[in-house]
C-alpha cells in the first residue's frame, strides 16, 4: 500500500478543480463582484496544492493493486469535495464547515440537497460554482464505473459496466482515449441542453447553469423556486427529455448518439415502462381524489416521476401536496434510482432486473429443483458471484439507510425526516418529504451532526457503498 | 396434481378447529351466554364438513409431489381462515366478513392485529377462540416449518431448518412421533406460561389467554389495555421472559428442556445481542430526550424491544409517544422479526446473519478476487443455491411491502399508516404506528379492501412468501 501512488492523480484532480474555479472568478469578475478574488485565490490554492502532487509523484504512477484503487477512489472524493467547499467558506455567502462540506458534497455526487437560500439574489459566481461541481461529478462517476468500478470489481459492476465485447481491461488500456471521447459527448449534451434552454426561453446564463445539472442528474438551480422559475411546460418537457438521457447508460447514449446503435438498450426499456407505470399510478391517485388533470398538471407529474427517478431532484410543484399515493411511488423511485453506467444513483434499475431474474429463479427451482437454467442479464450470464455481489450491494445499501435513519433520529429529527433525507442522500436525489427536507423545504436548519452523516451518506450512495464499506474490513488494513 | 390428494390431511385440520370450537362452546356455556350455541353450531359445520373431506378422501393419501404441497400449504391456511371467521360473524359480535376474516387471519398467523374493542365487556368464549386461534396457528406454523418447508425447500428452510444430524428427510418419516412430542412441549410452556401469570396476579381465564397468545408469539388479549390492564412489574418480565422463548427456534427450546443441549444456539445469541443493543438504543434516545429510565421503566422498554421483535406485539404503554429514535428503532425490530423455526414471523435473524456473512465475503472477494473461503450458517456451509434463495426472499419480502405500502395509499391511507401497516402485517407483529394502526389505535376503522389486503399481507408472511408467490408462476399451472 503505496500512498505516494495514488498522489498525482489526486494531483491532477485537484488541477482541473482549480482550472474550473476560474471559470466563476471570470463571470464575478464581468460583473465586477468581489468574489471573483476569492475565487481566483481558490484557484492558486488548489492549483498549487494540486501542482505540486502531480509534479511531485509523477514518477510514482504505476499500476495500482486493489488496495490502492479503493484508496484513490475515497480520497479522490474527499480531495475535491474539500476543493469544492472552498469557495463556499470564503466567498460572501460565508458558510459554516458543515454548511460548505455537505453543499460541496451535495454537488459533487450530483445529489442537488442545498443549505443555500435567497439562490435567485446570489452572485453569479457562485451559482456557476454549484453547477459546475455537479458537471464535474456527473462526468466524474461516469468515468469511474466505466473505468474504475469494474477493475475493482465493484459491488458486481463488471456485469453491468460495457455491454460490447469492447470492454473492460481493453478498455483501461487505452483509458485516455475513451476519456477524451466520454468528455467530449458529455460536452455536447451539455451543449445541446444548453441551446435547448435558451431557445425555450432561459437566460443563457440560467440555460448553462441548469444544462450543466441537468445532464449530470445533479439538480441545483439558479433560483429557489427550481424549475418553477420558469413557468414553461416546453421547457418541463425539454428538461425531462435530457434528464432522462442522463439517467440512461451513458456509453449506450455515446453510441446512439454517434450513430453506431439504437436506443432500445435493455435498461433503458425498463426505465421506460417504470416511468409510465408511476405516471399512470399517479394520474390514478389523482383522479381518485377527485383532482383534475389537464396537460400541464400531466406535464408536471412525468417531470417529477423523471426528475426523481433520475434522480435529478429538479422541483416544480411541491408534490408533498399530492396524493399519498403519489408520495408512496416517489419515495420508491427515489429509493431505486436509474440505470447503471449513468450519472444517476441509487440502487439502479439493472439491478432491480437482476433481482426480479433471481426471484423467478428461486420460484422455478421450488417447483423444478434438478432444472438447471442460467440467469441471464441481458446477453451476459449472471453466476453465482454476481449474485453474492447483489446481494452483499443491496443489504448494504439497505443497513446505510438504516443506520443513517437512526443516526439522525438520535440527534432529534423526527422519522419521516431522518428515513428521507436518508435515502434521498444515499440515492443521490435531493429532495426528501416534510416540512424540512421536502421539496419546498431546506436541509440548511438541520444541524451540523446531520449534515455530516447525510454527506457521508451522499458518498457512500455515490461510490456504490461497498468501496467506502470496506475500509472497514479489518484485513484491508493488514499484511 | 390432484387436488384430492389433500383434501383429507384439510379435513383433518378442520376438524382440530371443529374441536377447538367446543372450548369456547363450553366456557359460555359455563356462564350462560347465548354465544355457546353458536361456537356449537360452527364446530358442527366445521367437523362435518371436515369429517366429510377425512373420510370420503382418506384412500387418496399417497405422497405429493411439490405442486400438490403448495396447494396444501395455501389451502390449509384459507380453509382454517374461513373456519375461524365462522364464530365472528356469527355470534353476538356481530362482524362483517371482511372484519371477521380479517380477525380470524390476524389470529391463525399469530399477527394480532384486531377489529374490535370492548375487548374488557366481551363473553368469556369469544375471547377464548381468539387466543385458540392464535395457539393453534403457533404450533401449525412450527409443525409446517419443520416438516413441511424444509421438503418443499422454501426460501431456503431447508438451511435453517434443524441443525442437528437428526433432520428433514428422517423426521418427515416420523411425522406422527415428531409431531406429538412438539405438541406435547407446546402444551406444557404454554401450561408453564399460565401458571406464571396465574401466579403473577392474572385470573386463571386471562392467564390461560394470555399464555396462549404469548407462547404461539400472536399477542391477542382479553382488554383493549393488552398487558398494561395488570400494572404488574413482574408480570411484564415473565411475559418478556416467555415471548423471548416464543421468539427462539422451538426445536432447540425442546431439546433445552428436555436437558439434551444448552440454551446457547447461535439464532438465540445474536437475538439476546440485538435486543440489547436495542434497548440501549432506546434508553440512550430517551435520556438525549431528558426522560428519567426509572426499573419500571427501563422493564417497559424491555418488555416492548422483545414484544415487537418477537412480533408477538402486547402492549403496554404507549410508545407512540416515545422519541422518534426509539420509533425507529421499534420499526426495525419490526421488519427484522424473531428466529426462524419460531412461531415468530418477519424476515428472521437467521437470514440476517447469512446476510451479513454474505456481506463479509462480497466485501473480502473485492480485495481477494481469487480466495476461497466458503460461507458458514452455524455448522452448515451455505451453497450458490441458498444465496439464490435468500435473495429472492429478501426480494420478494421487500417488494410485497412495497405493492401493500401503494395498495393501501391507493385506498386513501395517510403513507405512515400505509407502509407501518404493511410491514405489521407481514412480519406478523400486530401494533403499526400512527393514530390508526398505532399501538392504541385499532384496525376497524380501516376500509373493507384494506382488511383484505392485509390478510393478504399476514398470510403471505406467515407462509414465507414465496410458498404463496409461487401461484403467480405461469408455470405452475401448465404440464
Amino acid at each position: 500500500m503505496k500512498f505516494q501512488k495514488i498522489a498525482s492523480p489526486i494531483g491532477l484532480l485537484l488541477c482541473v478543480a482549480s482550472i474550473a474555479m476560474l471559470l466563476p472568478a471570470l463571470v464575478d469578475l464581468a460583473q465586477r463582484n468581489s468574489d471573483s478574488a476569492i475565487f481566483l485565490a481558490s484557484a492558486l490554492l488548489t492549483g498549487g496544492l494540486g501542482g505540486v502532487l502531480f509534479l511531485g509523484y509523477r514518477g510514482e504512477y504505476s499500476p495500482w493493486n486493489r488496495r490502492e484503487g479503493f484508496v484513490f477512489v475515497a480520497a479522490s472524493w474527499f480531495a475535491m469535495s474539500f476543493a469544492g467547499a472552498l469557495p463556499f467558506v470564503v466567498s460572501k455567502v460565508d458558510m459554516s464547515l458543515a454548511d460548505a462540506f455537505f453543499e460541496s458534497v451535495s454537488g459533487l455526487t450530483t445529489t442537488g440537497s442545498t443549505v443555500m437560500s435567497g439562490l435567485d439574489q446570489q452572485a453569479p459566481g457562485i451559482l456557476l460554482w454549484r453547477a459546475l461541481l455537479q458537471w464535474i461529478g456527473g462526468v466524474g462517476i461516469v468515468v469511474f464505473s466505466v473505468f474504475l468500478f469494474p477493475f475493482l470489481k465493484l459491488s458486481g459492476q463488471q456485469l453491468f459496466a460495457l455491454e460490447s465485447s469492447d470492454t473492460a481491461e481493453r478498455a483501461f488500456s487505452r483509458f485516455e482515449e475513451y476519456a477524451l471521447r466520454i468528455l467530449a459527448m458529455y460536452g455536447l449534451l451539455t451543449l445541446g441542453c444548453t441551446l435547448t434552454y435558451n431557445a425555450l426561453g432561459m437566460s443563457f446564463f440560467d440555460a448553462i447553469c441548469h444544462a450543466m445539472t441537468t445532464v449530470s442528474s445533479g439538480g441545483y438551480s439558479t433560483s429557489d423556486l427550481s424549475m418553477a422559475k420558469f413557468h414553461s411546460v416546453p421547457i418541463l418537457w425539454a428538461s425531462t427529455f435530457f434528464m432522462f438521457l442522463a439517467g440512461a447508460p451513458f456509453l449506450v447514449i455515446m453510441m446512439v448518439l454517434s450513430g453506431r446503435r439504437r436506443l432500445f438498450d435493455v435498461q433503458i426499456v425498463w426505465m421506460l415502462w417504470i416511468v409510465a407505470i408511476a405516471v399512470v399510478f399517479i394520474v390514478v391517485a389523482m383522479r381518485l381524489d377527485q383532482e383534475t388533470v389537464d396537460f400541464s398538471r400531466f406535464s408536471s407529474i412525468v417531470f417529477t416521476v423523471v426528475s426523481i427517478m433520475t434522480t435529478t431532484g429538479f422541483g416544480y410543484e411541491d408534490y408533498g401536496l399530492w396524493p399519498q399515493a403519489a408520495l408512496a411511488v416517489i419515495f420508491l423511485l427515489t429509493l431505486l434510482g436509474g440505470c447503471s453506467g449513468s450519472t444517476a444513483g441509487g440502487f439502479k434499475v439493472s439491478r432491480l432486473m437482476v433481482l426480479i431474474a433471481i426471484c423467478g429463479q428461486a420460484l422455478r427451482r421450488m417447483l423444478y429443483p434438478n432444472a438447471v437454467r442460467s440467469l441471464k442479464y441481458g446477453s451476459s450470464t449472471v453466476d453465482s458471484e454476481n449474485v453474492l455481489d447483489l446481494t452483499a450491494f443491496t443489504a448494504l445499501f439497505l443497513m446505510t439507510l438504516a443506520i443513517s435513519t437512526l443516526a439522525l433520529t438520535l440527534t432529534g429529527n423526527d422519522l419521516q425526516t431522518a428515513l428521507t433525507a436518508s435515502v434521498t442522500a444515499v440515492s443521490n436525489v435531493g429532495p426528501g418529504m416534510g416540512p424540512i427536507v421536502g421539496p419546498v423545504g431546506n436541509f440548511a436548519s438541520l444541524g451540523d451532526a446531520d449534515k455530516i452523516i447525510l454527506s457521508l451518506g451522499m458518498l457512500l450512495g455515490r461510490l456504490e457503498v461497498m468501496s467506502l464499506v470496506i475500509f472497514f474490513l479489518p484485513r484491508f488494513w493488514v499484511d
